[in-house]
């Protein structure tokens, strides 16, 4: 049996008392880390808190398909940061449990897309969530504008994802086969926006105001005592120190009514 | 102090366990029972998992804020099935604990906006949620149709939420002044799916094929053991019987090859 566990986004009791009850029944079990990262616990601390041992299992062995070898004897779980369908890879294992015959299941636990709503905008009136990648030098990937642009022309808000580069291999190591890994490292809000007007100054389409006077919230940590979130112009979020990651940044569609209070809750006073 | 506690979307023990202390640690503990239901709970189910009264909160008690009355000096908690901000009245609340100065603070859950990934389609290429509501006589709301276009132009899946009345006075009773209240109603998956073709056919944009040949995922009680996931033609779905409420519907942009795997677990076969 190959269970799914979502545990959440900030702390080591984020976790249901389902998703407990299938750790502590569970032969072996794995903490997913490099789709994301748990906010406020590092595996130690969720093997003591669930009082059972977790393994880190990395992007070899998940995405190779070795944290199944055993499933078809053994009750495996697999921990996931957020909710459990956040990351196509997720999907293919519980694909490859089909084609191999093993039982899959999996348990819900939030995730950013939903908790977002913290924010004060509401959840319906999103449009499709977005991903912001780190650039590089000759790799600088903006095909999010026009989803953007086609979000806020449709008065929708927007949850930009912003990038977790965990066991990165410089290019320089990768030529020369060394697993040398890079320290990991988290887009912030800041740099999220500076790339966002970036892009505007070069698209020039209008998804948002190029002087960075569109409204939009900043949001890290949500749902963990330390959560932070910001509402104001991007050059004004531009400058908050939003502190330690996971940072996600909101551009505003259209604000109506219902939510301006809430939002409003949030904006940076002089 | 007013905490607003996600319970997640089938059973008593999908409650996180920052939540479950939470709720230990409340002197008032209400249900809200308007916006959503819990699939595998009564109230007093969740009393004995919880191990402390639940008292369920209407939609008079939640509108008027009565739940507030007493956060200024005791720590009350809603509990709200899915996650915290599924609906603008739970803003609301958080508003008027800060006009009122009363702390408040939210512990998040999983709700059918992020579990929605578990039918195979990526939470990342899906565009606006719409709601779809019960027509009457007189009311026949379709301006999701456009937004739904909107998605499936965009190459987007879309998730439809299907309605749920609860307390409802019928017109009879509303004009004499009774408060009797109706047998609650949950849409289903057939009633959505015809609500959907009988527009398509009225305006004939071409959201969906009116044919009933446009491809969609009928999801029931998802997160609970009997939660049912059937992908098929909107034609093969309007046939089959997804059980108990509560349903959602999700209309399927462009397929991805790496959603495709996942989602033809689900296909009906002959």
């Amino acid at each position: 049996m190959f269970t799914l566990v979502g545990i959440g986004l900030g702390d080591a009791d984020d976790i249901s008392l389902k998703g407990l009850n299938a750790v502590k029944a569970a032969d072996i079990v794995y903490l997913e880390a490099y789709t994301s990262f748990l906010i406020n616990s590092k595996p130690e601390e969720l093997t003591a808190a669930y009082g059972k041992p977790v393994l880190v299992a990395d992007r070899e062995m998940v995405e190779s398909g070795e944290v199944l070898n055993e499933a078809d004897t053994k009750r495996v779980v697999l921990l996931v940061v957020g909710d459990v369908f956040g990351a196509t890879t997720h999907s293919d294992l519980v694909v490859r449990c089909h084609e191999k015959g093993i039982p899959s299941q999996c348990i819900h636990n939030a995730s950013i897309i939903n908790a977002v709503g913290c924010c004060g905008l509401q959840l319906y009136r999103f449009g499709q969530v977005l991903s912001l990648c780190f650039w590089t030098d000759t790799w600088r990937p903006d095909s999010w504008y026009e989803r953007l642009k086609s979000n806020r022309d449709a008065g929708l808000h927007t949850l930009l994802l912003l990038d977790i580069k965990v066991k990165e291999i410089s290019d320089e190591n990768l030529a020369r086969g060394r697993k040398i890994y890079e320290p990991p490292r988290y887009m912030t809000i800041g740099q999220a926006i500076e790339q966002v007007l970036e892009v505007e100054r070069s698209k020039k389409l209008g998804a948002v105001a190029e002087d960075g006077s569109s409204f939009a919230v900043g949001v890290a940590r949500v749902g963990s005592q330390t959560q932070k979130i910001v509402a104001g112009t991007m050059n004004e979020l531009a400058a908050v120190d939003f502190g330690e990651p996971l940072h996600s940044l909101i551009i505003a569609g259209d604000v109506h009514e219902c939510e301006t209070d809430h939002v409003n809750l949030f904006r940076l006073t002089k």
